[in-house]
């Protein structure tokens, strides 16, 4: 059902699109600081517990999205950053479950580049067309279950790089507590050679907070950062959420 | 007079310290949340109207410096890692004009990496030495002149590293306003090929004022996104100093 004949005009794939905004800068990770445009896709395979965007996950927010083909989002892309090649994150929800292996060939022939960010639960082959995949195993506070083997394979498609460019993989995981910490530890223990990225949680995410506790959450960063490195984990990256210190739970920012 | 006899044992360069502290992690730039140890020289052979570090430039301060030779600093920085390799960040003052050759050789023999933070007004041979090479050229409203010739003397002693390791070369600009901006775009354009980094300035430094002020610094960093972005000038980063956000103006974290 990926190619429907319609009005005599061969339809690319449909993509469900929660929102596409920008250019802003990555607020997270690897890229931070770096313009780029979100395309923010919907639904979710899982349901973390402080998901700061129910809004893309929730099957009840379904008639907020968009069915958009290739094309459409592509046009989007190129009108908010006035035709001018950008870095092009894609976000969800899970992206991962969206055909998206469309969009960055075409974005690819314009000079754009795309960055991924997903849980690693579903692997793709079209990870391999990716500039940047970055994997969120969710820790335990989320009360998500890791399939690692899914991981696995995430990182072997994304490695397979069909392109003459340079993918760069990376690790994100997002810390509540002490036992998201000891995660963090096993999965980088697990895939030594990729980047890992600490990120403190925003304990008061949109839609379970009336407020944003910005220093709660600078405090939580404190923490992070003195318990790794109190673990002597030097090799590991200790980062906010720029977007949450600067614009709160405000959304398209 | 740099190698001096002494009790019949020959000493190392000296070097002037203004502080070493950390673990912590680096709050600005291309390293941006990297767990470091600093390593702050004394003396600057600039005087920016809103350095925020005058303790480790001006010359009354320097009875509050120590004179230290390469093992004696590198004893302090195995002694903060507890012996564990860690980046080590030569920030100042100017450390340029420090002779820290020995120091970065000392500490690679026993694995541990070295970034440098200067403006590019002095170049050194042994910057050839370095794993990453931050130019943080002073914009307009910092009342100094660029001497755009060290500048490029600076990237070309650092570009023929005499190691098999990898330099990574930036530049960084601090910016507080349109003037700045202007001065960060023709930079960029003498030297495309490095990454370019952009920081919004703390306009409340210690010394010149009572107390930080972090909403002013936050709207001043939401103005240089959009003006970047404004300008589609997406090759560029964008990021505030994290020890800011997260300390205020309190030293030695
Ligand atoms: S994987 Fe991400 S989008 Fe999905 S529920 Fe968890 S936090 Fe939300
Ligand atoms: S170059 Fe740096 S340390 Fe020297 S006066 Fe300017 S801001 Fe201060």
């Amino acid at each position: 059902m990926t190619q429907t004949i319609e009005n005599n005009r061969v339809r690319t794939k449909t993509i469900q699109v929660s929102e596409i905004f920008g250019p802003t800068i990555q607020g997270e990770g690897a890229l931070i600081g770096k313009p780029t445009v979100f395309v923010r896709t919907g639904g979710c395979d899982y349901r973390c517990a402080w998901c700061d965007s129910l809004y893309a996950v929730l099957p009840e927010h379904k008639a907020e999205w968009a069915s958009m083909d290739t094309r459409q989002v592509f046009a989007e892309i190129q009108r908010l950053s006035n035709n001018t090649p950008i870095l092009v994150t894609l976000s969800g929800g899970n992206p991962a479950i969206q055909p998206l292996e469309e969009l960055i060939d075409l974005g690819h022939q314009h000079g754009y580049t795309f960055a991924i960010e997903t849980q690693g639960s579903v692997a793709q082959p079209w990870f391999s067309s990716l500039d940047y995949l970055t994997l969120s195993p969710k820790p335990p506070s989320s009360k998500q279950v890791t399939r690692w083997e899914r991981l696995d394979r995430s990182i072997l498609y994304a490695t397979t790089n069909k392109y003459d460019r340079e993918i760069q993989i990376c690790l994100k995981i997002v810390i509540f507590n002490e036992e998201d910490y000891a995660y963090a530890r096993s999965v980088a223990e697990r895939y030594p050679a990729l980047p890992m990225y600490l990120q403190a949680g925003n304990h008061t995410p949109p839609q379970q907070a009336q407020e944003i506790d910005i220093s709660g959450i600078l405090d939580r960063m404190d923490w992070l950062i003195q318990r790794t490195i109190a673990d002597r984990w030097y090799e590991a990256t200790v980062l906010p959420q720029l977007h949450t210190l600067l614009w709160g739970n405000k959304r398209g920012v």
